[in-house]
């Protein structure tokens, strides 16, 4: 055996010697190196094409011939005519080993490939999808040894595939002896691989090579909008993104305003249901037509979402969860058929949705459990999801710790006085000069600043409209920072803070920072109302983390992960002096984007993930900030700005927090009495 | 331990000693005593009812005391109170052993308790149902530790019945929070225990202790009828059986012609399932009414049909089992959920098809194999269902064969002259007087002879209107002891027979059985074209068993079940002398009525007999007699009556057949060329 030829496959390294005559298929198969073949070496699915090295490696101590592998055959030349092979390449299942040789395995013929992702520090996904596409030769029907097709069809898929006892869909049954006779016995079955509910099935059938792909939806259900991103399953890749606002915004715009609509109408929870599983199927027939492919190939969705959307997407009235104990109905995961959600997508496509971690810390925290992974972490992680209801997520490998704290949507621009959603117009950046104490800002739409030549004419068209908030949470620091507010909340006057744009408003004072009047524009102000509605929401976020430090026994953090949308906005160095999170270095306070939606996505590539998060979700220990004392403490020591106890020295380092205090004497407490 | 009091328990004559004070569903329990319990033994379902015999019982060496058991308790007063308990039951979670004692499990009691049938060779039925009833208390809420209340039930369905890793419908999950809170944290749950298919799951729950029983369904889908019936799954009693005629009849009388509209219309094939399935929801309405139950309460329902029927059911087209090789789509047992065939039963019901066991011998001869299980057989058993396709079984321990033969209508009453459906006025006995040749016969409604007196009274109603495949049977065989027709068939001239009821009829003559002209009624006769498709069809069921026999290697069988409501008519001895089935002593030639129907019942009150079914399915060696050179042979020899070569030695003792020959010159034969 010694004298066979040397195989040695890249980028896995892996090396055996085979007989002169082996398919490299076939010892790619026996070293299990990950290449791809869906027809099962037939020379048909080109799913295993690799790139032979020529010359000398020293590396690997082998030279390898040119004629290292047989020559050029039929069957190549036959796909290379009609379809057309990347020079370089060949069929795996054809050429044979000749001599010592290496060969590398390229990308797209990796079931198991790596996805690429954006951020450096984001964890790889691998691909092992529910639902994969397999070609076979079937047995024709023996009048001497009676079977039926479909046996002999799971016979021939447990002989070349290794496939375990495979049960058919319905919808399968009825198309089998059609399809085996078009394709003459040769057919591709999409077979869902099975999970804890669902024996592994064959899906569908088509004659003769399917040269398809199949396709799974990510979905990350919001109380605000639904996002969709269609996948790949062979690939990974996605292939379309849309998003909807959530149908059910008519009946509240935040979660407890639906919860209540529910228990305020007879058939509101059932109504509410409706419209999200319409609203999901618009989404997902736009996502179809975008990406050009059937709906009906799609296979396998996965959801994330927080308990209440859970619930009323399920059809289970959210009653419980608007009031203690918050008890969920379930908050395992769910493998579901996509038919009893009602929804339009493959006749036997299956729905994950992951498991919830508690009663106000669902399946889309899950998601940024999975994504993020604070478990697998030597840092000592704090990951924020920020949004009407934060939830936080504190751990390592040693433990994990989560709570979900009720930040209300100030955050979102709502409940202050000049805010509104994320928008062209809005304002998203803040500067107030520490000697003139006047504002300049950005307008998303526009990167100059307000003080900029040209910016005018750049905001043309969409104007200067409010303050979106990740504005807010720059307006607040800034002001802070200049002295205009103290730390207590205060606005001061304009003589109290040197600040002309500071005018009395009421019995508070407010914060000029924009006046478009002249134009026939808003006057945008920042009121000492919004200022408390910012301190409530940043109270309710930091007290939470601070309760999962307090839990943990630690006094710091080694970094911060701010996931959502709005997270990817927020500037950390203005969020550490508004006391929104944890003193941190600024350079360990990153965003996530998105990652719930990433959770979702990573799950649906790979069912393993799917058993991960279920386990990391039965050992993250859940923390009900409602009735843990010590977080009242926290919430009102972390109404003041940043904080009225805490140190937070590594933002002393940077910045100097001006020692003001606006309260003249308690007049107003006193009349408020 | 040996001073404890001795516990017997009869009638499992289980025994061992238990600490004083011991309920006595403990000490079942531990013994592995089949006692029953729905609520755990917290005294509120009495299921759990025992009966403690007193005084002396040499036979055990035991003596017990009348305070044997601690005393009437208030719990137990209640009950008797509310319901009243039988006198002498106590409750067996309720009593405790005080001293030596004998116990009696009622078999209402019993979980497994064996279902009485009627005839004393069957099998007996062991009760191991798909889905049973669980009471559990399940923990509240607790902040502390969050959980959702799915898992709080699942946790307590594991801790007090030892219930596996549960999952819920859908339809438990939305109601779930309601029935937990409205039962005070005290539930009853519906629970199916899982197959190869389905995960073991939820399906139904109710506040408090749900005093209902569940149902199942035993289907017979035939061509001709629909035959249910309604199970209580907890007693494994019948409570209610009904049946319809196949809707399919208006695409087609028989198989063949159902296939062929299936061929020749586009939509054929979806007409056909729909009617079926149309014809199923309402035979189920008409049992579920008859027995005074909602349809929802019935959960599990098991089918057994020929290979067409079955396609046709499941909606797929039949069109390969019209022509060879009859290519099965699948002939596996298929588990399903009652929801994809449109059965308007539980919302979660399953449904249970039993295997086929080849092209032409499907999941009703796999009932039948199961109900009289020639595989557990010491005498080598012929089982034959007789239809107008009949499934032909033979086998013992060592081995079964299994073919179908192709009988066609004439056995019951179609293509016969004088034939009818059996129905009142049908002629379904029939006698000839050796010495006079003349006839008499009994009609469907009336035991009297037509020679006796009041017959003409008797049958006043309903007149004389045909002939039943039973009589046609008997007729036959009669013509053939009375020499009035020969053993090739012919019937002889009145000169030839010394019958007047012979008479020339075109080319060849006919027998009179009955001439009702004089009253308006009809002439019944039996024409030589009959006499020809009566033997086609005994030599197609004669040869089929003869082939098998020959495949075994044996020249004889020791037993002859005639399964099947015809089978349940047919004379043993007028059989032999048609020569309808192999010589064999006429006590050991027996009826097992609707043994398809039976078998149903059995795989709907035990899963162990569907795994049981399937594995004796795979192990039958199936034998296509369209392929076996000998059937023409054996078929060409049993046109004769009985029999061109056999010799009938059992048949011969018991009967002299004449030796005529009706052939006077093969003047037919010429004009016939």
């Amino acid at each position: 055996m010694s004298t066979d030829p040397l195989v040695i496959f890249t980028p896995s390294g892996k090396r055996g010697r085979f007989p002169v005559g082996t398919p490299v298929l076939t010892a790619a198969r026996q070293l299990g190196v990950d290449l791809d073949s869906v027809c099962g070496g037939r020379g048909i699915c080109s799913k295993c094409q690799i790139t032979p090295s020529y010359g000398e490696f020293s590396k690997h101590n082998v030279t390898v011939a040119d004629d290292a592998l047989s020559e050029w055959n039929s069957v190549e030349q036959r796909y290379d005519d009609i379809r057309g092979l990347k020079k370089g390449r060949r069929l795996g299942c054809q050429a044979t080993v000749q001599k010592d040789v290496v060969i590398d395995v390229p990308a797209e013929s990796q079931v198991h490939k790596q996805v690429v992702r954006k951020r450096a520090e984001a964890r790889e996904i691998v691909k092992n999808p529910s639902t994969r596409l397999y070609y076979v030769e079937v047995a024709e029907p023996d009048m001497h040894d009676p079977s039926g097709d479909l046996e002999r069809l799971i016979a021939a898929l447990r002989k070349d595939w290794d496939l375990p006892a495979l049960e058919a869909d319905l919808s399968v049954l009825q198309t089998l002896q059609t399809a085996l006779r078009k394709g003459a016995w040769k057919v591709s079955v999409a077979v869902h691989l099975g999970d804890t509910t669902f024996s592994p099935r064959i899906i569908q059938i088509w004659p003769g090579l399917y040269e398809g792909t199949l396709y799974g939806l990510a979905v990350d259900l919001g109380s605000t909008t639904i996002a969709g991103h269609l996948c790949d399953l062979r690939t990974g890749e996605v292939v379309a993104s849309s998003g909807i606002m959530n149908p059910q915004i008519r009946f509240g715009e935040d979660l407890m305003s639906r919860v209540s609509y529910g228990m305020m109408n007879a058939s509101g929870s059932t109504e509410m249901t409706a419209a999200v599983r319409e609203g999901m199927n618009a989404l997902f027939t736009q996502i179809a037509s975008e990406a050009q492919i059937d709906p009906a190939l799609i296979v396998d969705a996965v959801f994330v979402c927080n308990p209440v959307m859970h619930h009323l997407f399920l059809g289970i009235d959210a009653y419980e969860l608007g009031q203690a104990p918050f008890a969920l109905a379930t908050s395992d995961s769910l493998s579901l058929r996509a038919s009893e959600l009602g929804l339009q997508l493959h006749s036997a496509a299956r729905v994950y949705i992951l498991p919830c971690i508690a009663g106000h810390v669902g399946a889309d925290a899950a998601a940024v459990a999975l994504s993020e992974a604070p478990g697998k972490s030597d840092d000592l992680m704090l990951v924020v999801d920020v949004g009407t209801n934060a939830e936080i997520i504190l751990g390592n490998r040693e433990k994990v710790l989560a709570c979900s704290s009720p930040t209300g949507p100030a955050f979102e621009g709502a409940q202050i006085s000049s805010g509104q959603r994320a928008a062209p117009g809005a304002i998203e950046h803040v500067a107030i000069d520490p000697v003139t104490k006047l504002p300049k800002f950005q307008v998303i739409g526009s990167d100059l600043w307000s003080d900029e030549e040209g910016f005018d004419a750049a905001i043309a068209q969409t104007g200067v409209t409010g303050i979106c908030g990740s504005g807010i949470i720059e307006v607040v620091a800034e002001m802070r920072m200049a002295g205009i507010v103290d730390a207590p909340g205060l606005i001061g006057t304009a003589e109290q803070t040197g600040s002309p744009n500071c005018f009395t408003d009421g019995r508070t004072n407010s914060y000029l920072l924009y006046d478009g009047t002249a134009d026939g524009g808003p006057k945008i102000t920042v009121t000492n109302t919004d200022i408390r509605q910012i301190q409530m929401a940043k109270a309710a976020l930091y007290s939470g983390a601070r309760l999962l430090m307090d839990k943990f026994g630690v006094d710091h953090v080694d970094r911060v992960v701010l996931a959502g949308a709005f997270g990817a906005h927020i500037s950390p160095k203005h969020a550490m002096v508004l006391g929104m999170i944890p003193d941190a270095p600024l350079d360990k306070v990153t965003s996530a984007g998105n990652a719930a939606g990433t959770g979702a996505r990573i799950a649906l590539l790979n069912v393993d993930a799917r058993a991960e998060i279920e386990e990391t979700v039965r050992q993250i220990h859940k923390i009900e900030t409602a009735i843990e004392p010590r977080f009242q403490e926290h919430f009102v020591n972390a109404s003041a700005i940043p904080n009225a106890v805490e140190p937070f020295p590594i933002l002393n380092s940077i910045v100097t927090l001006p020692d003001v205090n606006h309260n003249t004497g308690g007049g107003r407490r006193r009349r408020s009495r």
